[in-house]
């Protein structure tokens, strides 16, 4: 994982699977956004507008499990191989905040 | 409730206030996703796309509560009072959805 | 729904049916927790204790949505035929608390 | 962490402390789920019975929190720090059942 503090927050650089997929899935949730907005615009029932907008909520959840399991298979385990303890705390911090 | 079957889809006309409320919170949601997606552009580190995510989910999450409060308040109460009882079993059926 | 205010608490007859669902469900529930103890004392493995958990919260949440379900049914529907008004802000109120 | 393998299951001896502290977690859970059960028995009305509910869940959370912030600083690290990979996939697979 290359490191670089350029501005406060570190860097991730990922492999060009990983960016893709990441990218592709952003997309297509942000084409979803944009759906439930037309059905919004076109006086579509509430109930459809619900079930839609809690697919999204599906695939953005989707999106942070394959964040977060290439995080820890990458960042956290090289990081505690090298001694870097503080991921360890940032680890727990983020999940905790995930796991409302 | 104007309640006209043009395609399969029950329609809802909301009040403009309802109308623009609802429109402008998803706009947030797009740009917020649009967001997420630069941070990835921009090798930004893992834990710091996590947590905007899950404040998409939030957002949505507060999206859809304003909406079936909305929802219950006009449609399932009118259509309770005039004898339309499948808007019951529609309400509980969203919600056993929405509360996986 | 036979509603007397003995105490400032509304109070609710369910069906025998309904009832021993509802008591059966948290028994149920009840061993389960105990049985998470039994793991704490027995040092089991966090990973195994981390699932049994989360089925109690599954367990929890599908009592939620059945108890739910007949309170729309009945006492929502009841009271909003009877143009009692307050029940649908108390769907509403509810439903915010559940969808967080 | 002493990890024999007795039976299939890993185990974890945890130190006095928070094993103190899980216990009497789950003791008061199980108290709660035994006052719903009450309340039930009581006729109480759903939704107070309801937000009941959702207060285990959020302490049945919060219990899991707290074991899995222990997993990892304990667990997780050790093993990752003595080469034993599995731990992490371990670590993955039940951070997805989780998140659902």
């Amino acid at each position: 994982m290359e490191e670089n503090k350029e501005c406060c927050h570190k860097k991730k650089e990922r492999a060009e699977k990983e960016y893709r997929d990441l990218i592709n899935r952003l997309s297509r949730i942000e084409g979803q956004v944009r759906g439930i907005k037309r059905m919004v615009e076109e006086d579509v029932y509430c109930t459809d507008i619900l079930i839609q907008v809690s697919a999204v909520n599906a695939a953005l959840n989707s999106f942070n499990k394959v964040l977060l399991a290439n995080h820890i298979r990458s960042c956290v385990a090289e990081d505690i191989r090298e001694g870097k303890e503080e991921t360890i705390d940032e680890l727990v911090g983020v999940l905790q905040k995930l796991m409302k």
